[in-house]
């Protein structure tokens, strides 16, 4: 299989108008949709093809306020750290968009999946995880090709959400993820469009 | 900016061929290719927009001997994990190209970057190494797009290899990675393909 410039031109366009977005409308995620998602989890890489990735579909409105709790108890702990005038330049900032999202899906690592049989984990155990990690970037790139929009709420204490959902206790929360149709589309992130944090050159060093 | 049918047919072909490659040829990769995966990386999410991700081009024979060393190390501990017959099994698999790849990374995380000012990473401070992952993702599918391949090495002592590459302490060894053009293109896994590990139907739970 050889790929050519019309494949580039489009992944590289996808990476470019991919955002983590906090502002939805409230049209609806459709079932054929959802279906592409999991298929794009299905297809990532994982270390010794052990396939962590776990997911709970949030529906519930009772557990949705309890996540909606809980992150406003992390903002507010996340907000004390700073000094003034940088705490209220951060408690201005819409960092989630847990009230309006109308898919939200819990994303968990198996801490230790029976797949894979172990293998290229001894020396780099965090390497599960990280298949996870790959998983909900193949999930966001291909949201953003059908329209939809993702948003990684990190300010989470992971353990209640785990406790909130019910989890088995080899389950780890890796993310929570906010998707839907966002109410606008930009090429810029938005934490440099509202001055908080512009893109930097990061340079490669050859050694 | 709208998608179109043709970006999740580019994306999803791209998830599909997408391959953990050992098997390269003495191709090179050119300074123009080099200069795309660049823009891929820094086009990733990351938590706060703190961009973490450090990146060291190995092109030094005595390093990369010394990288060779420390694999193999690592990999007869962690063949030693193994009862048989899978020991047998586990060692017959060939699992990274360092002595081929003409290309070889080493992605580290800079595990407090100043980029950010802290902003998701209180109540997850994972995230800031979760968003190097996104960015090697982001690197793997432009490469495949390009018609490189990618394996990710992680049968490594980080520590030792941070030693090796003479990093600052703040550095932690998220992926080694080898690239360079396939000898082959396959859609199956080559950990399926052996017989090691199939892909399983990973069941999304609704609560």
């Amino acid at each position: 299989m050889q790929f050519e410039t019309q494949h580039v031109d489009a992944l590289m366009a996808l990476l470019r108008w991919r955002r983590d977005v906090r502002h939805f409308t409230d049209q609806r995620v459709s079932h054929d949709d959802l279906t592409v998602l999991q298929q794009a989890m299905a297809l990532a890489p994982s270390v010794g093809n052990c396939q962590p990735w776990r997911v709970i579909n949030v529906v519930d409105r009772a557990l949705r306020e309890k996540i909606v709790v809980d992150h406003k108890a992390a903002n507010q702990v996340a907000a004390d750290q700073y000094d003034e005038p940088r705490r209220e330049d951060y408690s201005a900032l819409k960092l989630a968009a847990l009230d309006e999202a109308p898919l939200q899906l819990a994303i968990f690592t198996e801490c230790d999946p029976a797949q894979g049989h172990g293998l290229g984990r001894q020396s780099m155990p965090e390497a599960v995880v990280y298949s996870t990690v790959l998983a909900i970037h193949s999930l966001w790139l291909v949201a953003r090709s059908l329209n939809l929009g993702v948003g990684w709420v990190s300010i989470l204490d992971p353990e209640r959400v785990e406790r909130i959902l019910d989890v088995q206790s080899s389950w780890h929360l890796t993310a929570y993820l906010c998707l839907g149709y966002p109410k606008f589309t930009d090429d810029t992130p938005e934490l440099e469009r509202v001055g908080w944090q512009e893109r930097t050159d990061i340079v490669w060093a050859t050694k």
